[in-house]
C-alpha cells in the first residue's frame, strides 16, 4: 500500500520557495527601509543604531526560520549532516544577532540613552537568552555523544515546541521594535500615510507572513521528515533492547 | 495494554489551571492599566477609547484561547456538545470584539482621527476578517449537516492551525497596540521607567505567556482529545466504505 503522506508531499518545494521569497523580501525590504529613510548603516556614527535591525531580522528571523526547515528540506541525507546543519544555521543567526544587540547597546550607551525599558527590549533580552539556551541544550541532547536514545526521544518535542515559539516570540519582537522605530521618529506624522510609515507597515505584514508560512511548513504532519533506514534499525534496536522482544518478532 | 498516553495527561489539567490564572490576570491587569493610569472606561466621552484594549484582549485573546483549549478540557463529553461549546466560545469572543472595534471607529470619528493608518490596525483588521471567515468555514464544515466525513477529515488540519496562527496573531496584535498607546502617551518618559511603562510591560510579557502557554496545550501530542467510541465507530464505517474491507478485518 502507498504510504498516505506520499501525495501530498509534492507541495513541499512550493511552500519552502515561497518562504525563502518571503524571507529575502523581509531582509531586502528591511535594508531598503533603513536605506531610503534611515541613512543606511555605518558602525562608527549615529547609524550605528540601524546595524540592529538589519541584524536581528537576518539572525532572529530568516535564518532561524530556515534553521527550522532545515529537517523538511534535507529529507533524504544523514540525520547527523542534517542535524549539524540545523546547529550551525542556529549559531550563524545567533552571532549574527550577537552583533545587532552590540550595536544597540553601544549607540544607547554613545547617545547617553536608557537601556531594556521598553517592551520590545524585555521581549527581545528574553527571547535572545532563550534562544541561547535552547541552543545549549539542544546542543547536549543531540549532538553532544553519550545520551541515550529514549532521552532525546522524550525531549525532541519540547525541543520541537520551544523552538517553534522562540521563533515566533523573535517575528512577534522585530513587529514591537518596527512600530517603536515608526513611532519615535513620525509620532502623529504616521497617521498622515507617510511612505516610510507604509513600508514600515508593509514589512511588518511580510513579517507575519514569513512566521505563518515557516510554521505550516513545519506543522504539516505529512511532510515530516521520514525516518532514515539507519535511524529505523537504531529504533528497532532500542525497542528489542527495552521491550526485550526479538527483532523478527516485531 | 495501557494507552502511552494516559500517565502523561495527569498534568493537563494543571497546564489548564495555569493558563486561566494567566488569561484571567492579564484581563484583571488590562482593567487595572485602564483604570488606574487611563481615567477609566465609558462609552459616552474621550474614555469610549479604553472600551477598545478591553475587549479586544477579553475577546480575541481570553475567550478565543480557551475556545481552543475546549477539546482538550471536555475529553469525555459528546462530541457535538463540545463543538456546539467552541463555536459559542468563538462567537462570544467575535461579538466582544466587535464592540471593541466599534469603540475604537466611533472615537476615532468623534476625534476626526484618521483610521487604520497603524501596524497594528493593519494587522487588527486583517485577523479579525479571518477569525470571522475561519469561524463561518468551520461552522459550514463541522456544524452544518450534510458534510462527508471525508471532507471533515481533509480541512480538520488546516482549521487547526489557522485557528492557532489566527489566536497568536491576536497575542502580536495586543502587544502592538500595548506599545502604540505606551509610546503616544509616555513618549520619551517611557525610558525614565514610568510606573505605567512597567506595568504595561509586564501585561504585554503575561499575554506572550497566556499565548505560549495555550499553545503548549494545543500541540501536546499525548493530551489531544481522544476519539469517543461512536466516533471510531464512524471512521470504521467510513474506512469499510472507502477501503472495501469488512469490520472484522480491520
Amino acid at each position: 500500500m502507498e504510504s498516505p503522506a506520499s501525495p501530498s508531499t509534492g507541495a513541499l518545494p512550493y511552500y519552502v520557495a515561497f518562504s525563502q521569497l518571503l524571507g529575502l523580501t523581509v531582509v531586502a525590504m528591511t535594508g531598503a527601509w533603513l536605506g531610503l529613510f534611515r541613512g543606511g548603516i555605518a558602525w562608527e556614527s549615529a547609524l550605528q543604531f540601524n546595524v540592529h535591525p538589519l541584524c536581528m531580522v537576518i539572525g532572529l528571523v530568516f535564518l532561524q526560520g530556515d534553521a527550522l526547515l532545515v529537517y523538511r528540506v534535507f529529507r533524504k541525507e544523514a540525520k547527523r549532516t542534517t542535524k549539524v546543519l540545523h546547529g550551525l544555521l542556529h549559531v550563524l543567526a545567533l552571532i549574527t544577532a550577537l552583533v545587532g544587540l552590540v550595536a544597540v547597546f553601544d549607540y544607547h550607551k554613545k547617545k547617553g540613552y536608557a537601556d531594556l525599558y521598553s517592551l520590545h527590549s524585555w521581549c527581545g533580552i528574553l527571547v535572545f537568552v532563550l534562544y541561547f539556551v535552547q541552543w545549549l541544550v539542544g546542543f547536549s541532547f543531540f549532538l553532544f555523544p553519550g545520551v541515550s536514545f529514549s532521552l532525546r526521544s522524550r525531549y525532541r518535542p519540547q525541543h520541537i515546541f520551544f523552538g517553534a515559539s522562540i521563533f515566533l516570540l523573535c517575528v512577534g519582537t522585530a513587529l514591537l521594535g518596527l512600530k517603536e522605530a515608526l513611532l519615535f521618529k513620525l509620532g502623529a506624522k504616521y497617521s498622515t500615510f507617510e511612505p516610510e510609515g507604509v513600508l514600515a507597515n508593509v514589512l511588518g505584514l511580510l513579517l507575519v507572513s514569513f512566521g505563518v508560512v515557516v510554521l505550516y511548513i513545519l506543522t504539516r504532519a505529512d511532510w515530516k521528515r521520514p525516518p532514515q533506514a539507519e535511524e529505523q534499525a537504531l529504533s528497532m534496536d532500542f525497542k528489542t533492547l527495552t521491550e526485550g522482544d526479538s527483532p523478527s518478532s516485531q
